[in-house]
């Protein structure tokens, strides 16, 4: 598995685990978030690379900030 | 303005900032960052909407993790 594949799978899953706590299904999700319910389903299985303004719109479908959906995110340095 | 290019702005002063922090330059970033310099000073002045990858990248290059980068944002309802 690629690097950049590793992160859209960990970005898809905190989604997916954020959606499961707010008791939504993915077509509801996908409904607050005003994104095609395919397209939401590729991005909990990592196979998106959403830009910032998609990724905007899930926190608040989701109703949490963006800082919250990244709580999963850990330090690492640039590569060298 | 739109709503989105304030989302672009906010994301991109969060850049400056953590940037500023890190006693970096603009192009002592992009290169830590792997980005094209002229991108990265686009993204920092609010004009391009990055992907989940480039913000990862961004944020690596700052050494800060994603959810820092974001602790700018705060929790919305989706739009009625």
């Amino acid at each position: 598995m690629t690097r950049e594949k590793e992160k859209s799978n960990r970005f898809g899953l905190a989604v997916r685990e954020a959606r499961a706590a707010a008791g939504l299904t993915q077509e509801e999700l996908a409904d607050r978030s005003g994104l095609d319910r395919s397209y939401m389903g590729g991005i909990e299985r990592g196979e998106r690379n959403p830009t910032l303004s998609v990724i905007e719109k899930i926190a608040e479908g989701l109703g949490v900030t963006l800082a919250e959906l990244f709580s999963y995110s850990t330090k690492k340095g640039p590569r060298a």
